[in-house]
C-alpha cells in the first residue's frame, strides 16, 4: 500500500476515533411513558446499561401480557456492552431482563434484593440462562471499561435503591433512580443520603438525569413513617374489627410496619397472594426486614383466634383481576370471607389506568358490608416519588451543568424541565428527549443532540415472545367491537356451489339469529358467485365479492356488521390458483407475502 | 254468583287495594352506578318516573355504545304511567328516552331547555315516535294521578335544573336531582332555590332522595364564578397565545363565561365539536344565554385573525377518540394545528374510567409544543355535584324522615348514608338500596323495604337496538386477547377429504405464519377425520376434534392460541345431517337452540 494512501487511512481512524469519543446518551425506555426504563452510555468500544424495566400493556394492546424496549442496538454492540447497572428491583426496572439477558450476554450489578428479584424473575419464566451476578451496596464504586460507577443510597418504596454517580472521560452523570427524599423511611433504612449527593455535586455534575414521576405534584412527598402512624390510628379505631391491608407485595416497608404495629396491638399477621409471601419471605432471609416467626398465622391458625386478633396482608391494591383483595370482594377467596367485622385498608394510589378497577373493587367492598379505608382518606400510602420541592432540592445538592429529565409520561418531562428552568439551569442546557434520542456529550464538555437509534416497544403476548404488529391488534379491536362470521363456500371448477354454505361466528350474532340468516346468506353467495361466473374476473374478487354481498344482507336485516371471512374451496377441475381463502385484494398479508400464486389451487386430494 | 262468594271477592279486593295504598319507590337505574339514572314512584293505579338516562359502557363491553335501564316493569304497567319528569338535561338523566318512550308511551315534563335536548334526541335517533312535551318552570306545580309535582330550581352544570317535590296520599318525596349549592352560577341565572327547600322542608318531607356524586369530598364544590376568574387569569397571562378550550358542550355556564371574558379581552370565538355547536345555538335560540353574533367567528375568518384575537372552544375535554381537542392534538384537525402559540384549558375533570384518555390527550398536546392547562391547576373546572358541606346543608334544611341516597356508586351511597347518620337521621330510617330494590311507604308513614322489581343493564350496541347476552360479549373478549382461525374442511360422506383445508384468521397469526402452518393444519385435519372416521361417534363431534387437533399442533409448533372455527361441508352421499359448523358441544347457541338437528345437512345442489 502507498504510503500516501496508508497515510490517508491513518487520518480518516483518527478523526473516526475522535468523533467517537463522546459519551453518547441513550434512552431506550422510560422517556414519555411510565415503564420499560432503560438507558445505555457508550463512550468508544465501551457501554453501560441502567435498568431494564418492562411496562404494562395499555388498553388497547388486546391480549398483550407486557411491553418491553426495543433493544437492537444493544444487540448489535453487545460485545461493548460492560455491564447493566440496576438502580432497584422494581418490574419497570428489571422486568425485561429475562428476555433482554440471554441477547446481550452482560453481567449485572445490583443490591442484594435487586438482584434476588432478578434470579426471583428468571426461575419464573424456566430461562436456562444464567446471568454473571455482581452485589454491591451503597457507597461501592465499579469500575468497568472507561466507566466509573458509584452507587448513592436513595429512599423510595423498595429497599435498597440506589442512585448512579458515573464518571467518564469527558464528564460525569448523575441518574437519580426512582427517588424521594425520605429521611424516615421505615425499618431504620436510612434516607436518601444527601451527603454523598453533595460530595459528587462538589466534584461536579455534567449531566443530571431525574425521576419526573411526581413532578406535577407540588411540595415534599409524605414520608413511610406518616403512613404508620395513620395505619396505627386505624388499628386504634377498629379494635373490635379484623383489618385487612392491601399494599404492593414490593413495598416491605409497609410491609415491615405492618408487623410492628401488629405486634404492638397483640395482633398475628396472616399473608395472601403469591407475591405477597415471596416478597415478605426473600426481604426476611436477605434480612432487609426482622419479623419474629410468632407474628405470622397460617390461614388455618388465623380461623381459630378471633377476627380483632388478625391482621391479613394481601395484595390487589391495583385492583388486579386474580389478586387476593378482588377474590375476597368477590366472595370467591378460598380463605377470606369479608364482612361487617373487617376493616379494609386500601394502602395504594391507583396507577393511571388503573382507576376503574380499584374503584370497582372499593364498591365490592363497600358491598360486602366492610369498612373501607381508601385513597382519598389522608395519608394511607406515601408515593415513591419526589414531588416538586424535593426535586429542586436535589438540583440544588448537585448543581448539573445539563439536564435531562427521566421516567415520566411527555407531561412529567415538560413540567419537571420547566422546574429546572425555575432553577436557573439555561433553557439550553436543558434537554427534553424521546426514547430513542440521543445525546452527545463532547471532550469540551458540551452536550447535543446526536442522530437516532432504533427504540421502541415490544409487546409480548403470553409465551408467544415476539414481536407484535399494528396490524394484529388493529384486527384485535375489529374483532372486539363486531365480533366474526366465517363462512364457507365450496364451488366447482365453474364457481357453481357443490353445497350449502356453512356459517359460524362469535361475538356478533345470537344463535337463532345465525339460524334465520342461513337462506339470506346462501341466496347472497349465490348472488356474489353469479357476479364473478363467466367475467374475466380476477379470482380473488371473488372472495371480495362474497364478502360484499353478505355484508350487505345481514347488515340491511339483522343489523349486524360482523367482519366477514369467507373460506372458498373449488373442487373438480380447477381452473387456476384457488382464490385466497383470505381477506380482501388489500390484506395485509397478502401484500405482504405476495404469496397468493403460490398457495396451492383446491384440488381434489 | 252466591252472595257468600261474591262477599269474599268485595273483600279480597279491598284487601288487595288497601295493600296497593302503599306508596312504592322504584329505583330503576343509577343507584350502585354513575350513570342512566330513573325512578319510578307507583301508587295504587298511578305511576310517574323521574328522568330516564343512559350509561356509558364500561370498559369490558366491547363495541357496546351505550347501557339503558331495564324497563320491563314500566312496559308491564305502562298504562298507569301519567308522566316522565325530568330533572335536567343531561344524557344521564333523559338519553333512554328515544328507546324507551315509544315503549312507555307517556308524556313527558321538564324545563325549556330540557325539552329541546329530548327533542333534539330524538331527531337524531330518527325515530317517528312524537311525545307530548309539558313545559314547566321552577315554581310550577304540575297534578297528574294521585302526584303532584313541584319543581324547585338547582344548580348544576347545565341551566334549567330542577329538584323536585312530590306530594302523594301516604307523604312527601323530595328528589334532589343533580345539585349543588353554588350561589353564582355563571350568566345570573340564579342558583340553588333555598327558600323554596326551606318552606317545603317547612311543610315536610317524608324520604328525602339526594345525589350521592360528591359524598367523597369534603367541604364545599367551587362556584362556576370561581372558574370564570381563573379563566380571565389566563386571558391575561397568555395575551400573546391563542386559547382553546376544552369544555363539555353541556356546560353553557361555562361557554358563556368564555364568550364574556373574550369580548373582554378582545377575542372572538370559534366553536369546534358538532355538540359544542349545537349546544350553544340551542341556548341561544332558547334565550339561556345572551351572545352577541358578532363575537363568532368562522374558521376561515379566524385564520385571517392573528392567534391572539381569538379563542376556541371545543369539545374533548374527556379525550373522546373523535373530539375537536383528540384531533387537534394529533395534528389531525381540518382547521386547527396547535403550536407553540398556543395555549390548551382543559377545563373539566376525567369522569372515572376516562382518566387515561384524558392523560393521553395532555402529553400529545404538550408534545405539539402548547402550553397546556389541566386539572392539577386549581379551580380551572367546577363539578356540578355537591360536596358534603352542601349535602348536609341540603339535609338540614328540608329536614327528611327518611333518607335515600340516590346518584352514584356504592361506595358514594355508603358515604352519603354516613353524613345522613352524623346528621343525625337514624339509622333505622336511612336505606341504601340497589336498582330494582322497592321502597314502600304506607299510610301510617312508614317506610319498609318491599319486594323488588325487575331491573338491570341493556346494553345498546350501535343500531342494533337490543339486549346484548353476557355470552356475545365472553366471545368478544376471547376474540380480542387472542384472535380467531376458521379453517373450512370439505369431505365426502365418509369423511375423507375432498379439497385441501382452507384457512384464515384475524388478530392471532401473521400471514407468513398462516402459510407455514398449512401442511400442519392439513395433517391436523387429517388425524382427526381418520380418528372419527368408522367409529360410532357423534357427528358434532368432528367438529371437536379437529378443533382440538388444530389447537394442539398450531399450540406446539407456533405458540398461537386463536380460537377455532371449524367449518365442515359434507359433500356427496350425506349419511345424515352434516356436522355443525359450529362450536363445540356445550356451545350456547346450539344448547339454546337445539337446532342442529333441522340443519340442513351438506348437500350436492
Amino acid at each position: 500500500m502507498p504510503d500516501a494512501k496508508r497515510g490517508r487511512r491513518n487520518k480518516s481512524e483518527a478523526a473516526r476515533r475522535a468523533k467517537k469519543s463522546v459519551l453518547r446518551i441513550i434512552p431506550l425506555g422510560g422517556l414519555g411513558e411510565i415503564g420499560k426504563n432503560m438507558t445505555a452510555l457508550e463512550y468508544a468500544g465501551d457501554m453501560i446499561v441502567i435498568d431494564c424495566g418492562l411496562k404494562f400493556p395499555e388498553e388497547e394492546m388486546l391480549g398483550i401480557d407486557f411491553v418491553i424496549p426495543d433493544v437492537q442496538y444493544l444487540v448489535e454492540n453487545k460485545e461493548k456492552i460492560k455491564g447493566i447497572f440496576l438502580t432497584h428491583g422494581h418490574e419497570d426496572h428489571i422486568g425485561a431482563l429475562p428476555l433482554v439477558l440471554p441477547r446481550v450476554d452482560s453481567p449485572i450489578y445490583g443490591s442484594p434484593l435487586t438482584l434476588a428479584l432478578v434470579e426471583h424473575r428468571l426461575l419464573d419464566v424456566r430461562t436456562p440462562y444464567k446471568p454473571s451476578y455482581n452485589e454491591v451496596k451503597a457507597g461501592d464504586t465499579v469500575k468497568t471499561g472507561c466507566f466509573d460507577v458509584s452507587f448513592i443510597r436513595v429512599s423510595h418504596s423498595i429497599p435498597d435503591s440506589m442512585a448512579l454517580f458515573i464518571r467518564t472521560p469527558v464528564g460525569t452523570l448523575l441518574h437519580s433512580g426512582d427517588f424521594k427524599l425520605d429521611m424516615t423511611p421505615a425499618g431504620g433504612a436510612g434516607g436518601t443520603d444527601l451527603a454523598s449527593l453533595a460530595s459528587f455535586g462538589k466534584e461536579g455534575v455534567t449531566v443530571l438525569l431525574s425521576d419526573s414521576t411526581n413532578s406535577e405534584r407540588a411540595g415534599f412527598t409524605i414520608s413511610e413513617s406518616v403512613v404508620g402512624r395513620t395505619l396505627e390510628n386505624v388499628f386504634r379505631q377498629h379494635k373490635d374489627h379484623r383489618i385487612v391491608i392491601a399494599a404492593f407485595a414490593s413495598n416491605l416497608y409497609r410491609a415491615a410496619q405492618v408487623f410492628s404495629i401488629a405486634a404492638r396491638f397483640n395482633r398475628k399477621v396472616m399473608l395472601v397472594g403469591r407475591s405477597m409471601i415471596s416478597y415478605v419471605e426473600l426481604a426476611r432471609k436477605l434480612g432487609y426486614i426482622d419479623i419474629s416467626q410468632e407474628l405470622f398465622v397460617t390461614p388455618q391458625e388465623a380461623e381459630k383466634l378471633p377476627p380483632n386478633r388478625t391482621v391479613v396482608m394481601t395484595t390487589g391494591s391495583q385492583g388486579e383481576p386474580f389478586s387476593g383483595l378482588v377474590l375476597m370482594s368477590k366472595g370467591e377467596h378460598k380463605q377470606i370471607r369479608l364482612g361487617d367485622r373487617d376493616t379494609v385498608v386500601v394502602s395504594a394510589t391507583p396507577i393511571p389506568g388503573n382507576e376503574k378497577l380499584v374503584s370497582n373493587t372499593i364498591n365490592r367492598l363497600f358491598e360486602c358490608g366492610c369498612d373501607v379505608i381508601y385513597e382519598r382518606d389522608m395519608a394511607i400510602h406515601a408515593s415513591g416519588h419526589a414531588s416538586r420541592e424535593e426535586q429542586k432540592i436535589l438540583m440544588s445538592l448537585v448543581k448539573p451543568k445539563y439536564f435531562m429529565p427521566v421516567h415520566g409520561e411527555y407531561r412529567h418531562l415538560v413540567r419537571h424541565s420547566q422546574l429546572a428552568s425555575e432553577m436557573g439551569i439555561p433553557a439550553n442546557n436543558i434537554f427534553v428527549a424521546g426514547n430513542g434520542d440521543v445525546l452527545e456529550l463532547d471532550s469540551s464538555g458540551k452536550l447535543r443532540r446526536g442522530s437516532r437509534v432504533a427504540s421502541g416497544s415490544v409487546l409480548v403476548d403470553g409465551v408467544m415472545l415476539g414481536e407484535f404488529e399494528g396490524s394484529l391488534l388493529r384486527e384485535r379491536r375489529e374483532l372486539s367491537e363486531s365480533g366474526v362470521m366465517a363462512v364457507s363456500v365450496v364451488v366447482d371448477g365453474e364457481y357453481r356451489l357443490v353445497s350449502q354454505p356453512q356459517i359460524d361466528s362469535r361475538g356478533s350474532i345470537y344463535g337463532f339469529e345465525e339460524e334465520n340468516m342461513r337462506p339470506d346468506i346462501a341466496s347472497a353467495v349465490e348472488r356474489a358467485l353469479d357476479n364473478v361466473r363467466g367475467g374475466s374476473v380476477d379470482r380473488s374478487s371473488v372472495v371480495t365479492e362474497i364478502r360484499k354481498k353478505i355484508r350487505e344482507v345481514i347488515g340491511k336485516n339483522y343489523r349486524a356488521y360482523p367482519g366477514i371471512m369467507p373460506l372458498v374451496s373449488v373442487i373438480g377441475a380447477a381452473l387456476g390458483p384457488r382464490p385466497a381463502g383470505g381477506k380482501n385484494g388489500q390484506s395485509p398479508k397478502q401484500r405482504a407475502q405476495g404469496k397468493l400464486d403460490r398457495q396451492k389451487s383446491g384440488k381434489v386430494v
